[in-house]
């Protein structure tokens, strides 16, 4: 028999699901117990003066929610389902279904193709120790492990605004905060300004970081096609019109996957479609000091008259990506509530590496690495480019960036990348198949390849494994095009 | 005249909807001016063949969203507010309304109670800088500066897994993530586990990082009382039966404003009703290694037979808060989805940080450090304890702390803490007022000690002052309550 179960008829609440509520609790302390035989609706609805569609009601609730079963001329029992009291929890169950799993890295003695960032043999392990040294011997050491402010460390911020106004990228209105790389400048970004629904303006293809971060805060994703000279101008005008988009977020140097670069003019008209949409430009400008070649064009925060572009960089492509320091340029108000975001997200960055960074570039040591840097991925770029002109099959395209660290290989039909990555794996070559970077174009021909952490020896054996894996693959999908088809039975 | 419009009567969408965002794209791409009148009704209805009210019902969706306006017997005018197409965008409009501020820090010479974090000048700086002196000078130390994993650090992971084996707080299922601290674990958890509505149980009072990450998240925050002796277990029983949590989050140790712990049958009880109530039981061990007298009770995770407990803790409050390191452990189900999410948020954590904090650990360097801090802790509980007692006014009620960093306190009727700060502040004393820390109970008179940050000398005057300020002002009260009420006219 059922415990005493009291409804409140004034309480506003549908007395079906009171009721469906009340006989749960009773399932969860344990006082109707698994195999229980539920009360006939009609003795029940007797019993608490109900009519007896309000317990059919409260009944069929509970059986939806897999707490109860009827069986029809028996009545309904308690199947404890869902949750068990005292038992463990169904974690499957309890959480979200998981990611796309990336593929995983190449062995340790393979070649990696898959990582966008930048090459270990070159890290100047010894400019960065003597860094480390001279803070931690200075009188703010201290300081620098004591709790922080979510803006980030006083002296790394004001360093930053200042080479940034004299670089003619700080409008009067603006302030910086110091994030954990752009990553999670994006985060704090996707946090504070888009509302689940949302549309969020994105390259097409674009890296899966960016486009998680804004899925999972809720956006509709519009991408627009990049390629080699960056977005497609006319697509994103008109994308703009038809989506009314709370953000356009773009890469305008050496895009991620693309490698591709926006020319002045193109900037100057995502700036007018951007303004004229009325929404907020994010420029991730992650990028843009690794250019080996060809010449630089403004950033599109300098050449914005009303400040409003939100700029993003980040020190983990030029120096050491093991080190989360990026930040932010956009008008105080937005940086205001990044930082209250922030605050939430992790109260500060990490401020020995932020200490450690900032002295690193203020004694010199900074343009002295990133001089190295510009010379080895120089080389690097004119290896990859001629390794894929030289050994990837013929009707492959690749995209020629100017700088950065990957470029965009199309294959030709009918391979499939994603297929073939195993079987590149298994020569020992990895890279990263197309579809991870897909916002609304299918390109299963696609892969990105990144090149700037590999000396020239390894693009180039890498490559020529990568060419052998693909033309015997179309060799064969060519050969079997052309057999008869089989006999319709 | 407007340009042509297309309608869609086929598209699905009501066709005042489509009439209304053409309207709105021709305002928004400047084809539609400031000012110009828009077609009466009735024309316009003829033009495209469409019902009049159906322009009627247009013309009042754009005026409701203040991009136009009618004028009786004049017509409607392009307002084109919202956004002028062109000009800079009006940043309050686009951001969520800003959070609480927080109290400014007392001056660089007063005396700060306002912050939970511990002493700079017991900071071993010395032993730090060997630490991470012999870290990069290691073979590591390329490795440590490259892209890491969004679970942490291996060396410093398996660490931590091996200690807590030994501890008994690591169960097979488990796993272990590194996070930057304990907050950016409860937003990672919040991100995956807290859907908008869910309930979540919280201690009554409890810290503002820990509130506002939940609210964020969209959780129903649902306030037990908590006091010297932690959680009010049938208080808690009843929220759990009443609100179907989500989540309990705890901190057993040394609450976070409190400095209340859970004694070990309290914490069997919010273990089984957890069970009970088939909620995700979060325990934040972020202060359990700071007990300065007393008989520790076991960790939470440690009596969960289950090992569905999630286990958070971090090294910021032990050593160096400017270093962001802190860990969960939990089922790896949970651990799993929580680095896909920290992969969104920030990539991973700083490596720097890690590797030193692992190289804090392992030479020993760590274990002297906490001896120091636990002696420390101990003298400056003390005396934060009697200055209490000898020089706030009498009625005043203060928890009494065993370790950890907070006491709270109560002052008598009718003080406001909130509205005697700005008067502590002037004499060079500041404190956090109860209301950063309401759940739902409304305690005016509360406010926060932090004293582990404070030399005894300090925690003494900064007592003696606000004991002069409290009193004063509670002999004016007094004084003004006794004299006879003002005529009522």
């Amino acid at each position: 028999m059922l415990p005493a179960i009291h409804l409140d008829p004034t309480s506003g609440a549908p007395l079906y699901r009171q009721l469906s509520e009340a006989i749960r609790d009773l399932i969860a302390v344990g006082r109707l117990e698994k195999g229980e035989r539920l009360p006939a609706t009609r003795e029940l609805a007797g019993t608490l003066g109900l009519n007896r569609t309000t317990v059919s009601a409260a009944y069929a609730l509970l059986e939806s929610e897999g707490l109860v079963r009827g069986h029809v001329g028996r009545g309904s029992f308690v199947l404890g389902e869902g949750h068990t009291p005292g038992a463990g929890l169904n974690w499957e169950q309890l959480l979200p279904a998981p990611g796309l799993t990336v593929p995983a890295p190449a062995t340790p003695d393979g070649i990696s193709f898959s990582s966008s960032c930048p090459a270990e043999d070159l890290f100047p392990v010894e400019a960065f120790r003597r860094s480390c040294e001279e803070v931690l011997a200075s009188p703010d050491a201290s300081a620098v492990l004591q709790l922080g402010s979510p803006s980030g460390y006083a002296p790394l911020r004001h360093h930053l605004l200042d080479e940034s106004r004299r670089e003619g990228v700080v409008r009067p209105g603006d302030d910086l905060i110091v994030t954990n790389g752009c990553q999670q400048a994006l985060d704090l970004i996707a946090r504070v300004l888009v509302r689940p629904g949302d549309a969020v303006i994105v390259e097409d293809p674009v890296y899966p970081g960016l486009k998680n971060v804004l899925l999972k805060a809720g956006a509709q994703l519009v991408g627009v096609p990049a390629g080699v000279d960056g977005l497609d101008i006319e697509a994103l005008e008109r994308a703009a019109i038809r989506s009314r988009p709370r953000l356009i977020v773009t890469t305008p140097d050496f895009q991620n996957p693309t490698g591709g670069t926006l020319p002045a003019e193109a900037r100057r008209a995502v700036l007018r479609i951007a303004r004229l949409a009325g929404c907020v430009l994010v420029e991730n400008d992650i990028y843009g000091e690794l250019r080996y070649e060809g010449e630089a064009a403004p950033a599109i925060k300098e050449i914005d008259e009303t400040g409003d572009t939100v700029l993003l960089r980040s020190f983990s492509k030029l120096t050491f990506p093991g080190l989360r320091v990026g930040w932010t340029i956009a008008p105080k108000a937005l940086v205001a509530r990044m930082a209250e975001a922030k605050q939430m997200a992790d109260l500060h960055s990490d401020q020995l590496s932020q200490a450690v960074l900032l002295r690193f570039a203020v004694s010199g040591r900074l343009k002295e690495h990133r001089a190295r840097i510009l010379a080895a991925g120089a080389e690097r770029l004119h290896a990859v480019l001629d390794a894929c002109q030289r050994w990837l099959p013929a009707g492959t395209h690749f995209t020629r960036p100017q700088g950065g660290m990957n470029l965009w290989v199309r294959l030709p039909e009918p391979l499939d990348a994603g297929d073939l990555l195993a079987r590149a794996q298994q020569e020992g070559v990895s890279y990263m198949p197309g579809r991870y970077f897909e916002v609304s174009r299918r390109e299963p021909g696609a892969l990105r390849l990144s090149f700037a952490a590999l000396p020239p020896e390894k693009i180039r054996a890498g490559l020529t494994i990568l060419g052998r894996v693909f033309s015997s693959e179309l060799a064969r999908a060519r050969l079997e095009r052309h057999e008869p088809a089989p006999a319709v039975v």
